[in-house]
């Protein structure tokens, strides 16, 4: 997608070089910087640091991950035994999007099939690059399918604009292209649909603000900045037409762990009968949980995220201020669980689904209708 | 309250002065800052700029304002003109919160009853005065009420911590002396019942982060502060009992205008079966008004207040941080009404009321049960 007119991924390689390039997202948006991560441990403190984050682009990054651990394997006496400690340490950099595990799992477990630990490098990295292109068709597929559902309104609105809601960055640099929550935006907005989107600036970390904003400022989309507090009211008012949201987590029932806050703006959509979609690729899906609310993991972050801002100073460095004091007791979970029955449907590279079991498991588990 | 183990009150007068002291709510909870207002504008400038804030308590200075108006007015070629030209600007000085007008009128039209103009200042003074004890009897009477409350789920859980999640500022800075909400959460804390309240920081202002955790910290209130996104959750897992937030206008039917958010949390208080309570004075009631969501004015604010944080640099000096680009567009709605059917009661000085407009009308218009 456009930065400055230019076209960019969140996250390639290049030819020849063991690394992986990575746009640093914890600069954004006032500075625009390019990391080179050389080793597979660089990039899960790459995912830890949130400097990689989307649950879609840290799944891709885990990929590339276990190919450059591979790289470092076949150095060791034990390949084996080096592959699997960092096989272990990239799945478990961070606990609630699935994706990572999904992504870094499939490029292992083929690697162990592979005897001739020489040719792991290699095939990790077509593996891994395999992967990368498939997500970013399963993006464009949802961006399609997303369409559909704002065209619809669109007509029913008779082409008056159609104000789409979003929480956190479920966007481009989420997802390595595209995105998931965005793609059926950037579809509307260049198909000539009229679409404006709430941005929730997404505390503790803005992404909203920070990273969703950026990225439709580039893009020429219309946007507004809100605060997470604001959307319920603009949605009593009549302002929304539709919320999507990406997602970290999906299980089985239809649960979906999504940034914290997510859940509230659902229970707002369904109070003003907004549609509320969740858009996500197949590797979001865990079905080995049959409920997200009993089951799926919620990470705990830093307190210091909370009292903690980062921000451009009147001399235009970037600095950190503290809002209140340090000793003030904090509680940040970074996600929260929206219960399956506040979803109007899952936008994936299938189709759109219903939040129901058994259509989830069998479109997107046997991959036919 | 206190402040560092000092009693202070958030405005006071001073004998033989024309001039009112309050407390800087800018500074906090850095600095401890008391400024001197000495004209009517001065303290329509510092309503304005939310040096004074909090509905009870913009009332309580509307009073006094009134007061230094008549003390100016007196001086003129024609006091009447000036003393219904400074009331006009008192009034309209924040669009939601009733309690302005209700407290300004009130001195205002006392005074057009008295026909020696030099007997305004000794008048208003005395009725300003009149007017900030009966309220803040208000609010310990709205305190035992609402300890009922969190005495009956204490009982229910057998002692163990209640837990009570608060929205914004509606304690003891934004009332004068006790607060709102905060009443019945000091009074219990005092009776040794085992409470923990959730702050709520409150974007764009952080008043909860700034304002009720630096009071809860200094009356020894166990408090944890978490992202206005975080409520939700935290309601879905049981670990919030109860819910009580201050209002800024309560419509006739229950409507009730309150810090943006506070509708957003009635929804998940209401989904998970959790009580939530408004606790206010009869001067934020507006009988006028028979429907808060068709007929509350939302004030919005500069929406500088969006991207721009203040906080403390390293160096200790406070300084404004910009978190997003000041060219992406911002809404800074700073209000949102909660509908009265996710309201389970509230709790005035009166006695804890249902959200039924003719309990409201009957118990605080005629003044009985």
């Amino acid at each position: 997608m456009r930065v400055n007119g230019k076209q960019y991924k969140a996250l390639w390689t290049a030819r020849g070089k063991n690394a992986l390039f990575v746009i640093d997202q914890t600069k954004l948006p006032y500075s625009f910087e390019i990391i080179e991560l050389s080793s597979y441990s660089e990039v899960v403190a790459a995912i830890k640091d949130m400097r990689i984050r989307g649950a879609p682009l840290i799944g891709i990054a885990g990929a590339y991950s276990v190919w450059l651990a591979s790289a470092e394997a076949i150095r060791q006496e034990y390949p084996d035994l080096f592959l699997h400690n960092a096989y272990s340490q990239i799945v478990t950099a961070r606990p609630t999007a699935i994706n990572l595990k999904y992504a870094a799992t499939k490029i292992y477990q083929s690697l162990l099939e592979v005897t001739n630990t020489g040719q792991w490098p290699e095939t990790a990295l077509q593996l891994a690059g395999d992967f990368y292109k498939d997500e970013i068709k399963n993006f464009l597929k949802i961006g399609s399918y997303g369409l559909g559902i704002i065209k619809k309104i669109a007509l029913k609105k008779k082409n008056k604009t159609v104000n789409i809601l979003t929480h956190c960055n479920a966007g481009w640099l989420a997802c390595g292209d595209f995105g998931t929550a965005t793609a059926p935006i950037y579809k509307a907005n260049s198909s000539g649909i009229n679409i404006h989107v709430w941005v929730d600036e997404t505390r503790p970390r803005y992404q909203g603000a920070k990273l969703t904003a950026w990225e439709l400022h580039h893009e020429n989309v219309p946007f507004t900045v809100i605060t997470d507090n604001a959307g319920g009211y603009l949605m009593q008012q009549g302002k929304v037409d539709l919320v999507i949201v990406g997602a970290d987590r999906i299980a089985s029932n239809g649960d979906t762990a999504n940034k914290i806050g997510t859940y509230i703006k659902a229970l707002a959509a369904s109070a003003n009968n907004i549609p509320f979609y969740v858009a996500a690729p197949s590797s979001t899906f865990d079905f080995h949980l049959n409920s997200g609310i009993k089951f799926i993991p919620i990470e705990v972050r830093d307190n210091a995220e909370l009292n903690k801002v980062s921000g451009l100073l009147n001399n235009k460095i970037i600095n950190n201020v503290e809002i209140f004091p340090g000793n003030y007791p904090v509680s940040n979970y970074s996600f929260d669980i929206t219960p399956f029955n506040l979803i109007s449907g899952f936008i994936t590279e299938k189709g759109i689904i219903d939040a129901n079991e058994n259509r989830l498991r069998k479109i997107l588990q046997n991959g036919k209708k």
